[in-house]
């Protein structure tokens, strides 16, 4: 068992908005719950972008993006009851939280009150900068691990852990299924997980686009329906039609238009989000007795479900899958919308 | 029978903002599933000065305003079954709807899609403007008419028929009870009501207002706490306290900053709003789950239930009666906040 920290190799942003370049971070040793892991794939994720290039403001360099984590067990501490050497495992945003709160107590770490630890650009409980997937290897605490089932190939796998667990925790928490008429807006990487699995919920799922472009592909993951929302007239034509919407987009949309989509109880739900305030007029609530919500990520319990759900309905990402030198190349291409629909750095190349 | 359209004394606003005066107005006959109902006790309704002024700009002149009314059956149509004359009944804000869409299956008609008639302000089906509670009679369908048990003055359940239905909707559809913090945003006609249910609800109430002014009262109807808003620390104080918030108020509120103050998972329900639109950041929703909703009346089952639940209760409205022709001193005073908590007219005055 390794008790030293080891380095490893990584791709890091020096600074903020530099592109990335490899170099080495180091890891913790194996703790009494840690597990040890070989990574061999991680997705790019939007706000891997948005984070290196400071967005928020918050950026710690250099970082090393890459919160959709796929790899085998190598090691495992002494503590450590469920998970083995060359178990197939994933991490995704968080890779540690508060444990003592209400929201960590019933497996919703990612409202955790107490403090919870993103998978980079983070600062653990032991004071030190978090590093994320763009590397080789990674250590993190059983509780935050969880198990990819043998039916999802592993590069497949790793974008579940971030847009996959987005978007089936919300389905899940407003019920999509048989019966229930569910609606996506817009079809990316968070976009196309939320229609293929509201589609193995059973529910009848439409895609709001803002064109016809990625029509055929929407029908081939499971969508029944595809909307152009720059043809003013599908608000017309859809009012009143859906039980819950899941919007993705972080484009600042006209709310109350949205909301006129909704049938009586039915949901808006923004996973995705402008930074900017958006207007909107309470009476779109008012009447019909509507919901305007929000979802972030999963928990932990959540987020094993997510994949078991995968695995049993052969579910993965629609990926592509690149070496760690084109990392800078994905980057403009998803600032593009150039991908279909998820970048996966075969992390073996790094 | 009567089977002749009768003549009736009522209050009326001649024309767009001009002052209530005594006039007359036709009531139809009683149909075949119509109730005669003499009325004792209507409420005054802020959206009955609304409407009064043309503040939405859709009156229809003369108007009788007035949806909160409670009187005695005096005669009924042949195909009535639920009423006699003598029974102690109520209409709300609907006299009728569509009856056929779902939510009029379900009971809910406040959310009828295919057209409800409203009591005052609005054409009946057969094409006559409806004509509200500040008069002597009014003739309704049955089925738009609820049963006022034997524990309520019928003076304090006028009230109840929108400002009590307008909160207690709301408080179930959102689980108030045991174990739940609820916070009623404004201690007027609508949250004076909704801290009386909210506390029989079992829920712990904290009543939010502009200032500690109606303190005492707010303690005195039921609440367990009371605090201004205009004291900004308050917002740093209970942020994330409450599952449930209620706001009564038109005034447009920081929502980021009152949805602060949910818990996970928490919801927080206009039943008032502003015109105009209100600004909001969707991160206030997305971090911890929560729900921006709004809810209107209620249907008339759970409008019924409202009533046998105030009853068993033993709550009623605090109001003061007055006569008919201090409405238009009754509105103004409406308007400067100076009632607690509803004036109710007597209509045998008019």
């Amino acid at each position: 068992m390794t008790t030293n920290a080891t380095t490893v190799p990584a791709y890091a942003a020096p600074a903020a908005g530099a592109p990335l370049e490899r170099t080495t971070i180091p890891r913790r040793p194996v703790g009494e719950h840690d597990v040890m892991i070989d990574i061999k794939f991680a997705g790019i994720c939007h706000s891997d972008i948005h984070q290196a290039r400071d967005g928020w403001g918050t950026g710690i360099y250099p970082m090393v993006p890459g919160h959709e984590i796929a790899g085998i067990v190598t090691e495992v501490g002494p503590g450590v009851t469920r998970f083995e050497a060359g178990d197939r495992v994933g991490v995704g945003c968080l890779v540690d939280s508060c444990r003592t709160c209400d929201n960590c107590a019933a497996g919703l770490e990612q409202y955790c009150t107490g403090g919870s630890v993103g998978t980079y650009n983070a600062l653990g409980k032991d004071g030190e900068p978090t590093y994320g997937g763009y590397s080789s290897h990674i250590v993190v605490d059983e509780r935050f691990t969880v198990r990819i089932p043998e039916g999802i190939a592993l590069d497949e796998a790793a974008p579940l852990l971030c847009a996959g667990i987005t978007l089936y925790s919300p389905l899940r928490h407003w019920k999509a299924g048989p019966g229930k008429k569910v609606a996506v807006v817009g079809l990316g990487g968070l976009g196309h997980m939320g229609v293929k699995i509201a589609h193995a919920l059973g529910a009848e799922v439409t895609v709001l686009s803002q064109s016809l472009r990625k029509e055929a592909d929407g029908l081939k993951l499971g969508a029944d329906h595809y909307y152009a929302t720059s043809d003013e007239s599908v608000f017309e034509e859809l009012a009143g039609t859906f039980d819950l919407i899941v919007s993705t987009v972080s484009a600042p949309l006209p709310l109350d238009r949205y909301l006129g989509l909704l049938r009586t109880d039915g949901a808006f739900v923004n996973v995705g989000a402008p930074e900017e305030p958006v207007s909107l007029n309470l009476f779109s609530v008012i009447g019909g007795r509507k919901t305007l919500a929000g979802s972030g990520i999963g928990g932990l319990p959540e987020t094993q479900e997510m994949l078991d759900f995968c695995a049993e309905h052969g579910l993965g990402a629609e990926i592509e899958v690149i070496s760690a030198d084109r990392i800078n190349e994905a980057y403009e291409r998803v600032l593009a919308s150039d991908v279909r629909y998820r970048f996966v750095i075969d992390t073996s190349t790094i």
